[in-house]
């Protein structure tokens, strides 16, 4: 005989905890109204839950908008690496996905970069969310800088410096041009780049 | 006998009026600190005068977040106008001018863009300021057009476009990467951008 299931045990199954609701719903509270744009009551109430189980699992509204940071971060990240797996053998390849994948979130995204829209917010120096997003930065040009050199571009640091530039400015552009300005045209400048250090190569 | 100059009269030849302080006083402020994180009465306080004059002056909040927006564009077009001029017969100079200028207050200016900040925390689509935000970078957009055009670059609407999202993506990068990040290569890609649509030249 099935033994039954309650209804706790049923909806626990269903629905998330609240510290996972929590994080899903002030990330996108936070994407779409900026970290200072939303307060933790409303978070709580959105994710269907209270300000004391929300200062329970984050000591702060800064300890929230760490973890959202951190789970973003990781996401762009695990996509990165798909990419990398997925062109396992073909970096330029492998870049020319990654293009075409950042010009559709470029354009889907009107807000931009969750990580940079929270630097902006986040302006005291000090601030500890700005370690980690500078940490993921520094990581992201990394990557780029090796997925350069793979592809066997020259001047593979400068070739991966100017494409995160123009990446982080269609993120920007994005948001401060809207969607007919030259964030559209991310996808021709990148491939642009490449094709001009691929002729640098030594 | 020269007439006597009271105190009052000799505090208005000395000190800038009370709408002129209360706007330069906004400016650093929002820029230091984010148009969210400062409020008015902090503002009126630091321009040493009183919220009932600020809200005289400016009937709202944003009011006063969009003629500081204004200003800003208005110094960033006459620094433009200004090279411009310098290099009347020069437009390959007056690019490379401009270049040699952004890579300047790129460094210099941690915080990145006022427009492009003002528009991540003024989340709200139809918040009247992101008009103005909107606007100056489509001028700002053009003016590279036409100076890409002017200078002879090949594709000079890409080109154009590649040099702007450098310039966003510098300003931006400035602030979530620190000093030592891709923006300290704005130069050398936008450099790299201006020989590559040289040879692009028809």
């Amino acid at each position: 005989m099935t033994p039954k299931i309650g209804n706790e045990a049923l909806a626990a199954q269903v629905m998330p905890r609240p510290r996972e609701r929590i994080v899903v719903t002030a990330r996108d509270l936070f994407y779409r109204h900026g970290v200072k744009g939303v307060g933790v009551e409303t978070i709580a109430e959105a994710a269907g839950t209270n300000k004391m189980t929300l200062y329970r699992h984050f000591g702060s509204k800064d300890d929230l908008i760490a973890e959202c940071v951190r789970q973003a971060v990781a996401e762009c990240f695990a996509e990165l690496d798909e990419l990398t797996a997925r062109h396992s053998d073909d970096p330029m390849g492998e870049l020319q996905a990654w293009i075409e994948h950042a010009a559709g979130y470029i354009v889907s995204e009107p807000r931009g970069c969750e990580m940079a829209n929270a630097a902006v917010e986040l302006a005291e120096e000090d601030h500890p969310v700005r370690r980690i997003i500078e940490e993921s930065k520094k990581r992201f040009r990394d990557h780029l800088v090796s997925l350069c050199q793979r592809a066997g571009l020259g001047q593979p640091d400068l070739a991966a410096d100017t494409l995160m530039l123009l990446h982080e400015g269609a993120r920007s552009s994005r948001q401060s041009e809207g969607v007919q300005g030259s964030s559209e045209h991310f996808k021709s400048a990148a491939e642009g780049v490449i094709a001009s250090f691929g002729e640098r190569r030594r």
